[in-house]
């Protein structure tokens, strides 16, 4: 039977990362491409200690169905570590919804804002995830110019102006995949600008704990902003695990009972033993201290990978040295296209993510994501290696070609 | 600031018996409106023991990110018990995916398959919180003519000829809100004009392991199909625990697979260390003896419902004595209006959910869904005997008005 599906699914695929994670998964590769935390670093015993203090209250109603906001403890536990950890203020108990993950809240919040045409802004490149989000609702998704150091304020503005975007979606902390910082000053031409223009921007940061220089302070929007335009999204998955899928949003209460409502319609509330479970961990176990324990061993290890490319001395390539998060993006010589060059890789040993579906305006084809945190430095000196040994045949193939 | 919502939050409303739960929640009154199963039924200790179980096995990749089909011991799992319990034995490994509830399952069909103005065809009354997903996706809900057996043929034929619907949304098994049974007969009616038609069905079936009489079956549309035609999703929400969330779709493959790719940009997979915790309960845990129990106590429960409402000769009302399942409908004098009648009977010390947003066609406002799993004998008895008292009073006065 052939299957009349709706039109919007045109824009569904699975994510090239996924596809790719799905092949590796299964062999002998270094794998560099999945976003995945370490899993010899969660806090295990933690967890485990949190599900039983949840079930040693004995309590069937723990086991029942919940609140679609979310378990209540939990969402006040949030709120004070964000106002503590991130200057956030600006939200009371009903302007926070937990979810099932930070992918969930970039989900609802497209699906009550995003019709089809609707104009979306964002970063370039930016998560691929979200991209497939947006266009999965059949909105109109708009790269604006950007540098290292966030969206150029003049290109921002422009499209502002011309395009009237419903939202602006960005990610200032350790950016997915480029891992760069948006600078104090840009983050607030951006809140001014959403001020003007009336525009909601989408904060997402999922990465904006795991620092590396101790010494410096990232503001998020959220906090430069008077509770009015920016929605903040983040998540347990990078600082504690991603099995529990739990996340959180908060923002202006009008956005956050439509996402509520959403919600409902989607999967009723979040798994609430894991909040429970979660609020436990929040509560009875050192958080700050695993995060600043997780910071230390992830930056070691970014370290060790931009000692080996560095070393390398790989004809054309660039990239700049991450302040924490995940990933490090690389520039290559304009000669290489990373998306051709992957089957050689992983047949060479190792996985990374073109850069290609990163970006929602014309990609450079010659970029790739590289993940540094699912990898021992061991195991990042091989996996580098291997890379460098590909990519340096084929920039000497193109050399050639083109003397 | 005024926010632009997308178009579709038009239909986007919290759920009657979501916004009563939350009153209810509060007082003292006895509640038969949330679809609640009893908390102090549920197998506490087996879940317990099945976290204990993935806890022991002291792997951090439990923890992990997952694959967005679901834990594969889970998925094959569920196929056999679907096999053994209900006959149903056409869908692989590939063919089933684990959903973030059931409700989940419901909406992600809806997004691939539903777009403005398609249609899709439901019983009359049906399960509200499906309507609302419906709608959200601007989809056109036709009613099709209803008896206690199920849809009625004739009108089903001509509204697939007429309409060329995308979808039937089906609750065939002790239907929520009214609890009816589809005969096997209008079951082979339904699945040969899906053929005919081709059109997908959707059979939603929460409840049928909930079986109050024992000697009968009720077997699913999926066992009536030959694997093309019909999808089908059940939960452990019901059989064993809600809080975690956790429910399966089974169908075609190119819908499974087009849903998971919706799932994935949703919320990436479902709660793997539940679907771990799960796969245990389902392998270590007499399952089957849990719910033999289950509905053991929910049988007595519904008999003094019946009892009391019987006993209570209360003018013009009817109900069908349930077979299984959760819910008692009941229709009363067509001089009452439940809608305007529940603040009178919460005033009253209990409550219900009235039976007008569970119609897609024109509602009979005389009806209403009765829950009598979440409350013990005793409190069905006070509760009855106080919704009774309203409902005679108001009955009285109009007949008295009509004289």
């Amino acid at each position: 039977m052939k299957y009349a599906f709706a039109k919007r699914v045109r824009h569904l695929q699975s994510s090239a990362v996924r596809d790719i994670l799905k092949v590796v998964g299964r062999g002998d590769i270094i794998s560099f491409a999945g976003g995945l935390p370490d899993d010899e670093l969660f806090p295990f015993k933690g967890i485990e200690e949190a599900f039983s203090r949840v079930f040693a209250a004995g309590k069937g109603s723990a086991l029942q169905y919940a609140e679609t906001e979310g378990y209540r403890p939990l969402r006040e536990s949030i709120l004070e570590r964000m106002e503590v950890k991130k200057g956030i203020k600006n939200y009371s108990n009903d302007e926070i919804l937990i979810t099932t993950g930070s992918q969930q809240a970039i989900d609802l919040f497209s699906r009550i804002m995003l019709g089809p045409g609707d104009v979306i802004l964002t970063e370039d490149p930016t998560y691929l995830a979200a991209l497939q989000v947006f266009h999965s609702y059949e909105a109109n998704v708009v790269a604006v110019d950007s540098d290292d150091d966030g969206m150029l304020p003049e290109d921002l503005e422009l499209k502002m102006k011309q395009l009237k975007p419903k939202a602006v979606y960005v990610v200032p902390t350790f950016s997915n995949p480029a891992g760069r910082v948006w600078s104090l000053e840009r983050r607030k031409e951006l809140v001014g600008l959403a001020h003007k223009y009336n525009v909601v921007i989408f904060e997402d940061d999922p990465y904006g704990e795991l620092q590396f220089l101790k010494d410096e302070t990232y503001v998020p929007l959220a906090a430069l902003d008077d509770g009015s335009h920016v929605l903040y999204t983040s998540t347990f998955s990078k600082i504690a695990v991603p099995a529990l899928r739990t996340g959180w949003i908060m923002g202006p209460y009008q956005i956050i009972r439509m996402m509520s409502q959403a919600k409902q319609a989607n999967d009723l509330h979040t798994n609430s033993l894991s909040q429970q479970a979660l609020y436990q961990l929040c509560t009875n176990f050192d958080l700050d201290g695993h995060i600043e324990h997780l910071s230390k061993v992830y930056k070691e290890r970014m370290e060790v990978m931009v000692k080996c490319l560095t070393h390398s001395n790989l004809s054309g390539m660039s990239f700049v040295k991450p302040k924490g998060g995940m990933f490090l993006w690389i520039e290559l010589s304009e000669r290489l296209n990373t998306t051709i060059l992957l089957n050689e890789a992983v047949k060479n040993g190792v996985a990374y993510v073109p850069g290609e579906p990163f970006y929602a305006g014309i990609a450079k084809k010659n970029t790739m994501r590289l993940n540094f945190t699912h990898s021992s430095p061991e195991t990042i000196q091989k996996g580098i290696q291997s890379l460098v040994t590909v990519l340096s045949k084929n920039v000497d193939e193109q050399e050639h070609f083109f003397v």
